[in-house]
């Protein structure tokens, strides 16, 4: 069994798990942990132990790095052949909203950027697969991200992040949101990132990921023929302690880059 | 049959029209109208075409007030009983998107404000409907507002309008998008006032709509307990000429006008 393999047996698994438990969603438990919009379900718990017992039995010897419960610091080495997990990217739209756009990710990364990943949106009944070089699928068939080149034709998603880094948030992106054709926001990466590398978005900004939330999606927007650089197009290294993140269609992306300010 | 027996039949027709044609989305016409991103598709066209035949056919005194094909000019007479139509809203997400966040809209007008009115959202599964004075149901069930009282824990939908009026959207809505917990676009007024009905959404702004584009979702709002009015809390008449639109769940309302600022 590869990685791939791995990764789609565990998500195939999970998908299920998560999607039983967002049809009785009114009954979850939910904590706050940073602040009154930063939440943890049980769901979330139970997911990442799930994956981390695969991996540890499976994978003894790699490190492995997950939002939740005291595993959210970055590998000791960045170069580590490292698992990054997010149980799931959404939890807000786990709780609460009319669309279900939560994710389940998985990437494993080596030299510091991600060799295999994928996410399910089982809300969706999708899951998108990726492995460096040999390109990206949803539900298993090739996917390609858009052919738009117009900066005011471009439909992209603005992550608003958390209360804490909304203002930046807001004052960084106001040019891009004035220039382009459309403005999406589900707040959650790997939906945004996941719909850049279908074509059904031509971009996505965050302010400040964490590695867990797009190590999985970056892959799968690189591999259907995307880009994902830092937000000055900056390329990536996932322990590095940047967080603002790029991703677009390729053709917008040098334009993209122009139109976030540099910080004084 | 009552008014609201009319809606629900005839949504219920359409709703599977605009399924079928969403799942081979692929292959349908799509026209620019005022802009690149300002869409118009012949599902539109031909969803409108038999809501118009099936009121000409029923009620044909009444006005018929409608998005597409020429029909989008207010009534003669503010007063008049109306029909007031969206064939579909969000004909972009319709056409474009992971998540179809698209619905169909039909209201009857008197005395301009809504008195009978229902949402499909075909992608979804969902049917909202309202009766002024009888409550909202969706599929069936009443739907009641969130009980969310504080700004910072507030989960709110933004509507970043088209190009044209981007600009202004962005920098009136600043201070709101600073504010408030959460940030959400579907850019779909019928969406972001149908998930404020049933509490999936605290709030929802818009800085212009038309008549058309929330006719129906705000008398859904309102009979859930929630509140619509114009960004400076004053009542809306539908065809006063008046464009911005503030949805919440009333605990809110207030706080939200303070942070809309006046215009110069």
């Amino acid at each position: 069994m590869t990685e791939l393999e791995f990764i789609r047996e565990t998500l195939d698994e999970l998908a299920i798990f998560a999607r039983m438990k967002h049809a009785m969603r009114e009954s979850i438990e939910i904590a706050e942990k940073t602040g009154v919009t930063d939440l943890v379900t049980d769901v979330d718990l139970e997911i990442q132990r799930r994956i981390a017992r695969r991996v540890a039995e499976r994978y003894p010897d790699d490190r492995f790095v997950a939002e939740e419960a005291g595993l959210s610091h970055l590998p000791d080495d960045q170069n580590a052949r490292a698992w990054v997990v997010d149980p799931i990217d959404g939890t807000q739209n786990f709780v609460r909203g009319m669309f279900p756009a939560y994710g389940i990710s998985i990437a494993l990364a080596q030299g510091g950027v991600p060799v295999a990943a994928g996410v399910a949106v089982p809300g969706a009944g999708q899951l998108y697969l990726a492995e460096r070089g040999a390109g990206a699928t949803r539900n298993g068939e090739r996917i390609r991200v858009s052919t738009v080149a117009e900066v005011s034709r471009a439909r992209a998603e603005v992550d608003f992040s958390s209360p804490r880094d909304r203002a930046v948030t807001v004052d960084t992106f106001t040019p891009l949101m004035k220039a382009v054709g459309q403005v999406r926001c589900h707040c959650a990466a790997v939906i945004g990132l996941c719909s850049v590398a279908t074509g059904d978005m031509d971009a996505y900004v965050h302010i400040g990921l964490n590695p867990w939330d797009f190590a999985a999606a970056m892959l799968i927007v690189e591999e259907a023929g995307g880009k994902v650089t830092r937000l000055d197009g900056r390329p990536i290294r996932l322990f590095d302690g940047s967080r603002g993140v790029l991703g677009s269609n390729a053709h917008l992306h040098n334009a993209l880059v122009e139109l976030v300010p540099r910080p004084a």
